[in-house]
C-alpha cells in the first residue's frame, strides 16, 4: 500500500522501494511521529475541522500503537516506507475510515520536520545531562585531588608546574561551553513546523500554536517554504556535537599518554581496561581511545549533512532524508562517549609522586627565575635570557637547578641573592594568583565557580524534562 | 633575532622558519594585536608593575607602529615570525629598553588567543551587517513582487502555487537563524584571555578585568589552561559560516535554475554576467555558481580546524597555529559572497508572466481538488486518491485541469459541484491561510514581522560597533 | 570469556564493554575470518607447528561454524567483543582444546587487517561490477538513441548542440576512471598481513606467501609494524567511492532538472519515481535525489577515517576500530546506488523532440557564426564579437537567428555570404569532428572505444572473481 | 577589456569583478599557459588553421611574455580576470591581429583543463622527489641505527621490543604507497584536453595527438564534454595528499612524544626546534607539530573540492574554478612539510640508552614467555593465561621478570625450565623472524629492499622530468 498511488500506474521497483525506505531508521521517530499526531488530531477537532469522535478514535489508535510498538509488537513494513506511512497504515487497519482524516492538514513534510525537531530537542536534553555527569564527575576528582602538583605542558613539553585539580577544571569549562552551544541550538530547534503543509500552508483553519503548545513547544514556523527545507537544526546539534567530541578526543589523548610505560601518571580501572589477545602483560586503554577515534565520526556526520544540503533549491528534496542517520548516529556516538569517559576517569587511580618528579623535571621554574629579575628590576626580555642561559648551562653539564650555587647565578646576573635559591614547584604555582591561575587559591575559587555553572545546568535540565513526557 | 634565544646553540634552519613562520597571515591581526598591547600596558602601570612613563612610551611607540603599518612603511620579517614579535621588535628598536617589559606578565599564548578573539569579534559584526544587508534587499523585493505568482516545488517539480515574495522570504528565514547564530558566537567569543599567561596564570598582579573593559570585552576567561588552547569560537564561527554559505548555495542554484533558458524566470544584470571567451551568446550567471561553489571551501575550512585540533594534548600545541587561515578565509569568502549576492538579486528582473505561466502548469491545484473533496465530508486519503487518478486520466489524454468539464469530475466522485470549476491558482494560494502560509494575508503578515527582525539586528549591529574604536 | 583475561583482577564495565565490541558490525567479516583462519590452520601443520590432526579438526569445526552462521544459527555475543573472539570461543566450545592452537602465530592485529583486505577485495570487485553494468547500460542507451540532439550546457546555460548520445557517454568515461581508481586499490589491498603478528613477526616458522596463495592474494606485506596499523587500502577505497559518488551526484542533478517541468527531457519510470502524500500529481524522481543527496555520507564517510587516522603513532591503536562502519557504509551505499541508478535510467524514456527544440533555442549556434567568419579570414576574437552583436541584436528585437535576413548579417561583417542561412544545429555538431567532438562520426567511434573499454573490464573481473571461493 | 563583450551592454561590477577574478591565484599556471598556447599555435600552422608566419608571431611574443612574468615585469590586471585574457590581452598589444588568431579552436575551457593537467603532473613529479628524500633519510637512518633496540608499541603500550631501523621503515613503506597513488594519478593526469573546445569538440581540423606530444604528454581525453568539467585528476591528487599528510602527523605525533621530558627518546637539533617567549627552558618541536596540524588543512582541502563538484550539471560551472587554490594549496603544503620533515629527522639525535631500558620495562617479554610454553606443547590460550598470571603476580609485587626464580615460574606451570631465565629483548626480538618480522636478518633484507624501491622511485622520476622543460 502507498499512499499516493492515484495517478501510478505501476508498483515501485522493489530494489528502488529498499533504497528509498527510510523506515529502517526512522521508526526510532515513532515516539514523536505519534505525539505530534495526537496534537494534530486533538487541534483538528478543537477546531472543528474533524468531529471529536474521529479524533478520540484516532489518538485511541495511536495509542493502542504506540503501546504495541513499545512491547515489540509492531511490524515495521519496508514497503510503507517511513515511519509516518507504517503508523499511518496500521491505524486504518485499526480503526478504519477515521485514520484517513488524520492526514488533514498536514504533509509528511512537516509532520518529518516536527518528528525529527522534537527528536533533537530530546537528544539535547540527554546530552546535556551527560555533559553534566561528566562536569560533576570533574569537580569531584578536582576537589579530591586538589593538592596534587603536576607538570603543565605546552607542545607536549613540561612548562610551568600546575595543580591536577586545575588541569581538570580546564575541561570542565569546554563541557561548560559544549552545553552552552546546545542551549542555544535547543532554542532555535524547539519550534514547530506543523500547518506548514507539503510547503505552502494548508487551507484548513489549523491552531498551529495550539499543537505547539500540547507538545510543549516554544514556538512556530513562520514561513512554510523554509518550515518543510529546513535543517540547521540538525547541522547545528552535529557541529556541537563535533566539537564536544574533539573537546573528549584531547582529554581522551591525554589518558591515553598518562596510561603509558613513559608518563605512569594514572592507572585505569580493570573495568575500563582491556587486554591482548596475544601479549599477556598488555593493558590497553580502549575506551579512552575509541573516543578519541569516534571523534572521526562526528566530523564525518557533520560533513555528510552540509554536503547533502548544498546546492539544493526549495523546498523539500529527497535529498533531506539522508538528515536522520548521521544526526542519531552523532547523539548516541556523543551520549556513549561521554558515559564511557565518566565511569573511566571516575575510576582511575592517580599515582600522585610520579606527577610531582615529573613537575620538577625539565626546568619548568625558568620562568620564575626570569619573573624573579623582573622584580628586581630588569626588562622580562632580558631576564629571559638569563634564565635561557642558566638552562643551557645545566643541560650541558648535566644538572639541575637545584644543583646551582648562588655564585653561579650571579655569574649570569648579579642581581640574584639567596632568595633565588627558594623557587621550588609550590612557590611557581603558588605565585599565579591571577584570576583563571593555577594558585590553590584561584582554583579553589573556580572550583566554587563551578558547582554554581553545575547548578544551573541542572535547573535547566529540570526546566526542559518538564511535562515533557509526551514528546 | 629571536626572542627565546637563551638556551639555544644554533640558528633555525631557513626553510624550518619559512615554514612555522605566520607573519605571512597573522599581520592581519595588527590592529587587534596592538590594541591588546596598549590595554596591557596601561593596566601595567595602574597596577604598578611598571612605570607610568615606561607605560606611556610603550603606547605612543605602539600607536606609531600602527599609523606606520596602515601608510604600508612598515616591514614585516619572517624571521621574526609572527605578528607579536614583528611588533615587540621594532617596538625595542624605537623606544629601547622599555620595550622589553611590555611582555611582562604576558605570553605569546595569551596574546594570540586575545588577538584572534578581537577579530573574530570584528568579523561577526561585518558579517552580521551583510546578512542583514541581504535581508533588506529580499524584503524589498518581496515587497516590490508581493503579487508576483509563481511555482512552489519541492522535488524539483512544481507543487502548488506560492507567491514570489513569499519564497524570498524563506530566504530572509534562513538569514535570521545564521545572524542567530552569530549573535551566540559572539557572546562566547567576547571573552579576554590576557592574563592567563603561558599555560598557568602569571605571578604579577594584574587586573584582568581593566583589560578587558579597556577592550570593549565582555568578560574574562576562567581557566589560564583552557584559555590559551581554546579555540571554540573558531570552530563555532566556522561552523555558522559554512551554514550561511549552504544556504547560500541553495539560493545560488535556484538563481542559476530561473536563469536558464528552460525556466526563464529572471534576467540577470549584465553588471552580475559574464560571458564566454568562444561562444558569443553566453550570459553565464557566474556570480550565482562562484557562490555556490564557495561553499565547498567553507565546509572544508571546518573539517581543516576540526581536523586540526582533534587529538591534542592541552594546553597550547603549535599546531593551533592552522587555525587562522581557515578562520581568515572562510570570514572574508563569506562577507564577498553575501556582497556579491545582494548586488545580483537587487538588480535581477522578474518574469512575472513566465512564473505565472508556470504555477498553471503541471497541476498544481491537484491538492486543492483534494481538498475541496475533504470539505464534502471524504476522508483525505480517498480523496488523494480521486485527484490523482484525474491527473493520471489528464496526463493520458494530454489534457489539463481547464479543459475538464464537470460530468467528467463527477465520473470519479460524485462530491464534485460546479464549483470544483472555480480552482485557480490564485484561489489555491488563497486558501493557505495559516501563519507563515502563502496566501496573501500572512505573507503581508511575514513582511512586517520581517521588518522588526531586520530592526532588532539593526540594534545589535549599533550596540557591538559602539565605543570599540581601539580594537 | 575474555581472552586476555590473566593479568586483570576484574570484569570489564558492561556500558564499556558494548561501547568496545565491534561485533555488531564486524560480524560482517565472518567468511573472510574462517577463511583466513582456515588459511592459517593449514599452514601451522604444513610447517610442523600443529599437528595435522589439530589443524584437521580446527578447519572442520570452522567449517560447521559458517555453515551455522549461514543459516543463521549462530549467536553472535557482545561480552566476545569481535567476530574473531566470537568464532574462536565457539570454536572452543565444538573441538575443544586444539581450537587454543589456532592463535599459534598470529594476533587479532593481522587477523582484522587481513579480513579488512579480503572484504575490501571483495567489495571493491562488486563495485567495479556495478560500474560495468551502468557502464553498459549507458552504452546501450546511447546506441539507441544515437541521432537525438540535445542543447550541450555549461553554466546551465544553453551552449552548443550535441548528441544525446556524446551526453551520456561523458558519464561513461567518469565511471571508466571510477573503475581505474579501484583497480589500482585492489592492487594495493591484495596483499596479506598474517604473519605480522601483534606488531613485531611472530618466533614461529611461518610459511607467510603460502597462506597468501591459499587465499588467492597478489602478495604479503613487507614491515609488521606497518602491516598491522596500515588502513591505506580503506582510505584508498572511501576515496574513490566519494569521488564515484559524486559523479552520480551530477548525473543524479541532471535526471532531477530533465524532470522537471521546465526542461521535460525525460519521463522517469513509475517504478523509479514516487508520490506525494498530499499532493497527488506529484510524480518525485526520489531515486535520483537520493543517489545525489547519499554523496554526502561518502564525502563524511571519507573524512571520519582520515579524522580518525591523524595522528595515530605507531603501531595499532583501538581507534582504528572505527574503520569499519564508514567502510561499510560506503561501500553497500555505491553499490545500491549504483543498482538504483541503473534501474532508473534503463527504463526512462526520452522526449526527442523536446530536446531538438531545446537545441534550436538560445542562440546555440552563435559559435558556429563565429567559426564561419574565421573561415573567411577574420580572427577569431574579432569574429567572436560580431556574433555576440548579432546576439545582442536579437535579443533586443525579440528575434532568433532564423528570422535574421543576409543583409542584416551584413551589416556587421561583410564577409557573410548566402551560406550563413545554411547554418543550423545539424551542420553545428556536425562540423565537431575532433576526437572527441560530438560530430556523429565521433560519437560512433567512440560507442566503438566504450564497447572495447568494458570488455576490458569485463575481463578483470573475470580474473579476479575466479578461484577465489574460499575468501 | 573582457573577451566576451559583444553582447553585453554594461561593465562587469567592480565588486562582482573581483569576486570572479581568478588572475590571484591561476597566475602560478603561467608557464602551464604558455607551454600549452605554443603548442596550439604550432599545430594551427601544421594544420593550415593558421599561417605559418602567425604561428611564429605568436610563439615568439608568448616567449617574451614568459620571459617579463619570470623578470617580474608582468603586470597581472584583475580586470582581465583570469591568466589566460591576461597572457591573451598583453599579446595582443605586442604582436597586434595575430594573438586574436590564437584561440581559434580553443575556449577558455579546454585551456584551463590543460593548465591544471600540466600543473598538477608536474607537482606530483615534485611531491614523489621530496617523498624520495625522505625515504632515503629514513634508510640511512635504519642503516646507521640497525642495532638500536626500543619498545614497540600498541594503543601506546609497550607491546614487544623492537629495532629503531624496523621502527623506520614502517613509515619507509607508508611512504611508498603514497608514491604509488601519485604514479597511478599521474597517469590518469597526464591526458589532454585541448581540442575538446567549449564542451563539443571545435569544427577545426585540429591534430590533438600533435599537441599532446609536444607537450610530453600520454594521451588524449575521448570526450569532449567530461574533458572539460572533469576534476577527477585534482581530487585523486587532493586525496593522496591528504593520506600522505596523515602519514606524516602519525610520525610526528612520534617525534612529539619522543621529544617529550616523559619519553626522552631524541633529542631534535637546535635548528628544527623553536623557544619560548616567556618560557626560557622551553624547546619545543614545534616542526612536528605543524606537519602534524597541516594534515587538518589536507583533509578539508579535500572536502572542499569533492563538496564542490557535487551535484553539478555538465559540463563546466564555474564552480570548478574553486577547483585550484585548494590544489595549489595541498600541493605546497605537502612540499613544504615533507622537505621540512626531512631536515628535522636528518639531523636528530637518538638516545640509545633510554630507549633500551624502556623497551626492558614493562613486561614486554610476556609474550615470549607465552610463546615459550607453546613450545612445550601447550596451547597458546593457556600457555597466554599463564604468562598473563605471572605478570599480575610482579605488578603486584612489584617486581620484574628479571627478579622472577625458576621456582617461581613453576608454580605456574610446570613446564617451565632453566632457559626460560634466558629470554631477553634480544632474544625476544631475534626470534621475530618471519618476513616482515623485526628479527636482525630480515630488517637487513628489509633494507635492501627499500634500496632497491628507491631506485625504482628515481628512475621513475627520471623518466618524468625528461623532456618535459617545455611544460
Amino acid at each position: 500500500m502507498k499512499l499516493w498511488g492515484g495517478r501510478f500506474g505501476k508498483e515501485v521497483d522493489k530494489t528502488a522501494e529498499e533504497f528509498g525506505a527510510s523506515i529502517p531508521f526512522d521508526r526510532n521517530l515513532y515516539r514523536q511521529d505519534i505525539a505530534g499526531s495526537i496534537a494534530h488530531a486533538r487541534m483538528l477537532a478543537k477546531q472543528g475541522i474533524i468531529s471529536p469522535e474521529d479524533s478520540n478514535t484516532i489518538i485511541a489508535g495511536l495509542e493502542k500503537i504506540r503501546a504495541r510498538i513499545e512491547r515489540g509488537e509492531f511490524e515495521f513494513r519496508l514497503d510503507r516506507e517511513d515511519i509516518h506511512m507504517n503508523i499511518e497504515a496500521v491505524l486504518a487497519e485499526e480503526i478504519g475510515s477515521a485514520a484517513g482524516r488524520l492526514h488533514t492538514g498536514r504533509s509528511r513534510n512537516d509532520q518529518v520536520a516536527l518528528d525529527v525537531r522534537l527528536y533533537t530537542c530530546s537528544a539535547i536534553v540527554t546530552i546535556v545531562e551527560r555533559i553534566a555527569n561528566l562536569q560533576e564527575t570533574l569537580l569531584k576528582l578536582a576537589q579530591k585531588w586538589h593538592g596534587i602538583i603536576m607538570p603543565g605542558y605546552t607542545h607536549l613539553q613540561r612548562a610551568q608546574p600546575v595543580l591536577l585539580s586545575h588541569h581538570l577544571l580546564a575541561y570542565f569549562e569546554m563541557l561548560q561551553r559544549d552545553a552552552g552551544r546546545f542551549y542555544d541550538c535547543y532554542t532555535r530547534t524547539d519550534v514547530s513546523p506543523l500547518g506548514s503543509g507539503a510547503l505552502a500552508g494548508v487551507p484548513y483553519p489549523l491552531d498551529r500554536e495550539y499543537v505547539a503548545e500540547q507538545l510543549g513547544m516554544n514556538a512556530i514556523t513562520r514561513n512554510s517554504l523554509d518550515a518543510v527545507s529546513d535543517r540547521d537544526f540538525v547541522v547545528e546539534t552535529l557541529s556541537a556535537a563535533a566539537l564536544c567530541a574533539v573537546h573528549l578526543s584531547r582529554f581522551a589523548e591525554e589518558i591515553v599518554l598518562w596510561s603509558s610505560g613513559e608518563f605512569g601518571f594514572i592507572e585505569l580501572d580493570d573495568a575500563y581496561s582491556t587486554g591482548s589477545s596475544i601479549m599477556p602483560q598488555k593493558k590497553n586503554p580502549d575506551m579512552a581511545e575509541l573516543v578519541r577515534g569516534k571523534s572521526g565520526r562526528m566530523v564525518g556526520n557533520l560533513v555528510s549533512v552540509l554536503t547533502m544540503l548544498k546546492g539544493l533549491p526549495l523546498a523539500y528534496n529527497k535529498d533531506m532524508q539522508e538528515d536522520k542517520e548521521p544526526l542519531f548516529d552523532s547523539v548516541e556516538t556523543l551520549v556513549n562517549s561521554l558515559t564511557v569517559f565518566n565511569g573511566m576517569i571516575a575510576t582511575m587511580q592517580v599515582r600522585a609522586a610520579t606527577l610531582y618528579r615529573a613537575a620538577q623535571g625539565s626546568f619548568a621554574t625558568a620562568t620564575d627565575i626570569a619573573d624573579y629579575l623582573v622584580k628586581k628590576g630588569i626588562p622580562f626580555r632580558q631576564a629571559h635570557e638569563v634564565s635561557g642561559k642558566l638552562v643551557k648551562k645545566c643541560v650541558e653539564e648535566g644538572r639541575t637547578f637545584a644543583d646551582l650555587k648562588l655564585e653561579e647565578y650571579r655569574a649570569f646576573a648579579s642581581e640574584f641573592d639567596e632568595d633565588i635559591l627558594l623557587i621550588t614547584v609550590e612557590s611557581s604555582l603558588g605565585s599565579r594568583k591571577t584570576t583563571g591561575g593555577t594558585a590553590p587559591e584561584q582554583v579553589a575559587n573556580a572550583l566554587t565557580a563551578a558547582e554554581n555553572l553545575l547548578m544551573e545546568t541542572r535547573d535547566w535540565l529540570k526546566e526542559k524534562s518538564t511535562g515533557q513526557d509526551e514528546r
